[in-house]
């Protein structure tokens, strides 16, 4: 059937009975497809049978359908258009990992980062209405994870007295990457127990349904929906109900039919409504059921048996992401204050080592990056030192409570940026590129950035010594350098930078800042071994504070400056280095270059071709040497 | 009493029945204070009973207590030490106007912005439990609007499941600095109006405690705490212990009797408890009472009567919030899609008089920055042109909302930073100096400041016109520059400067960016009377784009270019003309000497006291010039 499905209006023409079938086939879809092009596998898993159920109710695109987060929303793109794409996904040029306004007209809203969907459907439902419009349905579908960020609670204060059209749909599978933590998620576990087990209920719940796949009874259909509401909402529920919302739930996610029934029977109730489903993450792929976490984004795997495709990971350099984990257990045996702090990403960023060596000691605070700040702000001012760890764009979220709870108040809290600069695949919403640029106008904070993992063990070594305030680390996704991590931790003098390479007579010096040095290195070699040119290399470590004794050397010696880093060129590191030397040595008439990232947003892609495309891969610097 | 009392010591030594006079006393002396000493009033008369049964009560410093916001603790500043000093609040080198770790050791966290004090007081909790202290308080203070902000809410999912001995106090008076507005709001009065109808429940409490001031019975006292609770808690109360929270509540917050006996009962409680209590905003003072948002911070009043003291407006500039707020609705008039949001600052940015006019499309959706942004964004993408205003410093809870909703989806939303720059009294928490440098490196943001009224008439027209794509407008608290502010408006050039004064033979320019532009005209005049030396000025209105072609014309004619602006000098206006300079213009030597604030947190005091401290006062200006 699914060959034949090239919009919601095929989909549209097919009797409710076949949409199980359908949605078998969606769900081969994704699994065949995503076994060689990786992506992200379990949460789509879970969401076929509901993306089916509101394409097949629902008039999208006039109805606007928002997927929060939006790595759920791969059915969502098989069925609106972009099933023949489907195998580009994430990849330079291809489909996007996310929703994507400028895709596909059913991409109402783009996404990327955690609970905005209800806020952008209600702003929605608010132009709607505004322009007569009292028809148009808005969508938000927001998983039990995402609405622990504190963005989707503003949002459904708002949306309670507003008397728009705004269903949220709330996918409730305990999970958000890792599993689901907090008040909300345990208050979401009694709602459905207290469903399970409240016989009379799903009694008469079960017999006016019937088996509801093949004997419908007329009697279902003719209740009011006043009663069916009533049938539906536990007393327990009232949390949403307390912002005025209507509940209704928490039914069966992967019941197609039924979804159906209650999505069309939704369509008819105006105001704000939330329909609480309960579906299981990686649902059709055993080996994703039992490992939803693992299976959230598992790269290449065999179609049928599930198992997952891995390479061998012998001699090959540690990911910075577990140099981080295990670095933290190890500081954290010997300095009891140490603690670990992550938003809802323990594995990602590997806090989860922690976590189960150390439970007491390893907080995940849900989807929360402006609480997790404040409260390792918190932690901080009773004399612990919490190590923060938070992937760079999402430090967004937490931007003023960075200024407002930690710097000002200069707290030794250590904020760990994980997959700061380009992060390929995620693309433009996931780059973290901003996050020199926007902290270092803030004072009190130490910014450095590790070239290698022992800078990064160097840097969380010393940023843990006591005196040593707010101290922000960055470092990229992925592979670290050498195939020996465990160094030896020593402290580093905070804003000195080191030099890697000088020759006498070099009239270039290249100072880089983090990883992205070491392509400096290799640009270095070439230039050396390919053109009989020599520069000088330097690894400044500190954005803040800037090592000004080793640029008034750099200034002394050279004529011509190239900085590098992989963040945007718009008052980052180079921008710093530059007004450090107008400022002081402005008599000299030495040449700043600053390579970066140019000012426009970055898609997706690999991080070589995204490197590429913004003039800081390895011949780029080559030509800017040479220029 | 008061006179006696210089800590919470000397407090704790008071019977009980003395804590109703001494609240008097407190409260006359709040009010005897402000009417001279202009300070956020309305929200310290309605806590003063807390403050001193929470005092009486605990332990403090040792026991932590954190104000949220920050505003409502002047009573709290008065009874821990700081009396004598009180007079000096908000003045430069005097008190701060919000709680400080640098100013006491009662201040146990600083505040400003709002709902952080949950996550704080959490995190002092971790701590505690680590370091092996369980007898330890942490109390968070919070009233009913800061409790609609995200963060309140992250930071209560996690503390619901934590354990650790926090006490949230919800202040509840329907007010934040307007009116409280959302769903959370009315949910509150719905529990409020429960416990008033409620007459069974009532009368048994009643009937215990007698009345509870005069002739407490012994009964009441040896009623078990369980028992107390379940008197408490109405029915549909569980909001809060859906997250995991005890709830107690709603009890008179004017009761400080009764307020002692239930804070000193629930200090037994182990694990996350919530208070909520009910208060009037201006308690005390009959006209504050009446006018709670003009009397959240009235300026001068007579001590009596309550009546305001206004200098007369005749002649004088209108604040750029007044033209704001009315061009808004002037350009709403003409363009239907034009729509007006507030987070809870209605009567602050004047979006109250559109709220007043077009009550439709003008929204206060409570404070919530983040949901702000995106809601706008949510408006956008169905056509609608919204104007969010969000005062710059709290701008910074959106700035991953800015980045990732509005300027990657190149949405037309107008973002107008009101309160951008220094604000004076409120100091460091609240100058919008970051707005320049966080938001230059986001791309597809037009960002803009005006020069003066007329000028920023001229950027909302400019911006609601179609195909500007997001623009942000950043302008300072207080008066504008002309008599006359109701100009026509036009279009402006986006991307454009202009030339304010041109002298042949001139080689220092200065390039200004807003209202400080102004400063640069009279530095001119005093250059030109005092010391005959001519200098050029350019308004260039727009940081993004920058006019290229005009900085091209200034550093064809000038040896020596100042940048002027208010906003911090890493990574501003300033960094961005240097490096456009620099990447163009590197073969002459042109001086670029930028004037800004500096890297550092920047305290309290008249904006002439801080803008002389930061160098951008009109005399440092004629220095630089004449350097």
């Amino acid at each position: 059937m699914l060959e034949k499905i090239n919009s919601p209006q095929d989909l549209k023409q097919l009797p409710v009975t076949d949409l199980p079938a359908l949605s078998n086939e969606v769900r081969q879809y994704i699994i065949d497809t995503l076994a060689d092009h990786p992506g992200h596998l379990a949460s789509s898993l879970g969401t076929v049978e509901l993306t089916v159920a509101l394409h097949y109710v629902f008039n999208t695109p006039d109805d606007k359908l928002i997927w929060d987060v939006g790595h759920q929303a791969y059915g969502h793109k098989i069925l609106t258009g972009r099933r023949s794409q489907f195998s580009s996904i994430r990849t330079y040029g291809g489909l996007s990992g996310f929703p994507k306004m400028s895709e596909s007209e059913y991409d109402a809203f783009g996404t990327g980062h955690s609970s905005t969907s209800i806020s952008a459907a209600l702003g929605m439902a608010m132009a709607s209405k505004l322009q007569g419009d009292t028809t148009r349905q808005h969508i938000a579908v927001i998983g039990d994870g995402s609405m622990t960020g504190g963005e989707a609670f503003e949002a459904l204060n708002n949306a309670g007295v507003s008397k728009s059209n705004v269903l949220v749909v709330l996918n409730d599978n305990g999970i958000s990457i890792d599993k689901s933590v907090g008040g909300l998620s345990r208050y979401l576990v009694k709602i459905e127990a207290s469903r399970r087990y409240n016989n009379i209920k799903n009694r008469i719940w079960e017999r006016s349904g019937g088996d509801r796949r093949n004997t419908r009874s007329k009697n279902f259909f003719q209740r009011s929906l006043a009663s069916v509401r009533s049938l539906l909402v536990p007393k327990s529920a009232n949390l949403f109900e307390a912002f005025g919302f209507r509940y209704f739930g928490p039914i069966d996610g992967h019941d197609v039919e039924n979804l159906v029934e209650v999505l069309s029977k939704l369509k008819e109730i105006k105001g704000p409504k939330l329909l609480h489903i309960v579906t299981k993450k990686g649902k059709g792929l055993k080996e994703a059921e039992k490992n939803p976490i693992t299976y959230h984004a598992p790269g290449k795997f065999d179609a049928e048996t599930g198992e997952r495709i891995t390479g061998s990971a012998d001699g090959k350099p540690l990911r910075y992401q577990d140099v981080f984990g295990k670095t933290i257990v190890e500081l954290a045996e010997k300095n009891p204050a140490i603690v670990g702090i992550t938003p809802a990403m323990p594995t990602g960023c590997s806090l989860n080592i922690m976590m189960e060596q150390m439970p007491d000691r390893a907080f995940d605070v849900g989807i929360a990056e402006q609480h997790a700040v404040t409260f390792a702000a918190g932690l901080a001012a009773q004399g612990m030192v919490p190590f923060c760890n938070i992937y760079s764009s999402f430090m967004q979220r937490a931007y003023d409570q960075v200024v407002h709870d930690v710097a000002l108040q200069a707290l030794p809290v250590v904020i760990c940026l994980d997959r700061a600069g380009l992060v390929g695949d995620d693309g433009s919403t996931h780059h973290g590129v901003f996050d020199l640029a926007c902290l270092r106008p803030i004072p009190n904070l130490t910014i450095c950035a590790p070239m290698d993992e022992h800078e990064l063990r160097d840097m969380m070594f010393t940023a843990q010594l006591p005196g040593k305030g707010a101290v922000v680390i960055r470092y990229p996704r992925g592979a670290s350098v050498h195939p020996d991590w465990q160094s030896e931790m020593k402290e580093l003098p905070v804003g000195k930078g080191r030099i890697l390479q000088e020759k006498e007579g070099s009239a270039t010096a290249i100072l880089s800042l983090g990883h992205i040095g070491n392509s400096a290195l290799a640009a270095a070699e070439i230039l050396r071994d390919e053109h009989k040119k020599e520069v000088d290399i330097y690894d400044m470590r500190f954005l803040k504070p800037l090592d000004y004794e080793l640029i008034d050397h750099v200034v002394a010696h050279h004529s011509h400056i190239i900085t590098l880093e992989d963040g945007v060129k718009s008052g980052g590191f180079g921008s710093a280095v530059l007004q450090y030397i107008e400022e002081n040595h402005s008599e000299k008439n030495v040449k700043v270059t600053i390579l970066g990232i140019p000012d426009r947003f970055i898609p997706h892609g690999s991080i070589q071709q995204l490197q590429k495309e913004c003039g800081i891969d390895i011949p780029a610097i080559v030509a800017s040497a040479l220029d």
